[in-house]
């Protein structure tokens, strides 16, 4: 088994990386029932894929699946998840600790993946000063203190969504590289900035118009 | 003031719909703060768009600014309201009570947006049977029963990845017409109900890629 670079990573095209989570999950799956190998049809038919396009993907990892058995699967999963970055913990901050940022501090699936809350920030004075699901609540005006103290990489974006650009810019100003936003609004940072949006409403949105094409 | 029938939102594009929550969001917040009135410029420059893609995004509703003034703020919400559904409560069951989906049973906020979450479905015998956030969880043997009495159009899939296609079989079996897919299983579906994914580690996964190009 060879590994390619952390570097090479980078030219893995996004939809690629977008399934790898799929794979890792499956093989997990897989290994709790104790099974050694699979193949790529297999990994294929469980998540509703091309084989061809599995073992694409599977390639950019430069893991190889051994003739008639397939791929070792607790190697796969070590390979994955290296891979993915989710073997490696990393900090985030979370800016707005309403219901929603709440929900995301509650859900423990996170910390599998590597991602961990370190600190919530809000303004509101009734949970400023707590602990909510084991993380500190500190107020929004300490961020730059708490940004220059802490190494931390990643921000997430849970406020309301018109203070979502002025959040933003605090934290790219503050040194964080990657944000993933879960406001309605569209962000504006520096190119070289990391942005996810995942936007639940906009899902919603979507939902509800085509129900109602339909009834 | 005059709105589209809802037929005539099918014509809408999904980018427009998807944006269309952003709009909603910072009219409401410009209403809380006893604005009257608001330009298709002032919403641009709050959300990062652009001005004529604001108008052209308004004009699927109908409503007209007037020269000078802009929108009537409180007529555009209920209009976007109306438009995007959310101002009619809508029915939905959520298979999978685990970490994730306890979280969105928690998260108030879909109420405000028309999603009530009226029952859970697992099979862990330690919350089958008890209220979480005050939805009952059934087990998912029971759903076929419940789906019968209920009628119920939207299903939220929040299981482990490898059951999401043989739950989203059981719903599309038992009537629901829209699911909402939080698993990062990409899901099969006859070509009538309509599928949402939001795969929260597929943009996790994402994030940590490009970070690991830039460190």
């Amino acid at each position: 088994m060879k590994t390619k670079e952390t570097s090479a990573a980078g030219t893995v095209p996004e939809p690629t990386i977008r399934r790898m989570p799929a794979y890792l999950n499956h093989l997990q799956l897989l290994h709790k029932r104790d099974e050694k190998y699979v193949s790529a049809p297999q990994i294929a038919r469980s998540l509703n894929l091309e084989a061809t396009q599995v073992t694409k993907d599977l390639s950019h990892t430069e893991i190889v699946g051994k003739t008639r058995v397939g791929y070792d699967i607790e190697q796969l999963i070590s390979v994955l998840r290296d891979f993915l970055g989710f073997s490696q913990a990393k900090d985030a901050f979370l800016a707005g600790a309403g219901n929603f940022g709440q929900a995301l501090m509650k859900y423990k699936g996170f910390k599998n993946f590597g991602l961990n809350i370190v600190a919530a920030f809000d303004s509101n004075p009734a949970i400023v000063g707590k602990q909510i699901y084991g993380v500190p609540i500190h107020h929004i005006d300490n961020f730059r203190d708490m940004a220059e103290q802490m190494e931390v990489a990643i921000g997430i974006i849970t406020t309301p969504a018109e203070i979502a650009q002025s959040i933003a810019d605090l934290m790219v100003g503050w040194g964080i590289k990657a944000i993933w936003n879960f406001t309605p609004t569209t962000i504006r940072v520096p190119e070289k900035v990391i942005v996810q949006n995942t936007s639940i409403y906009a899902n919603l949105a979507v939902i509800f118009n085509k129900l109602n094409k339909t009834t």
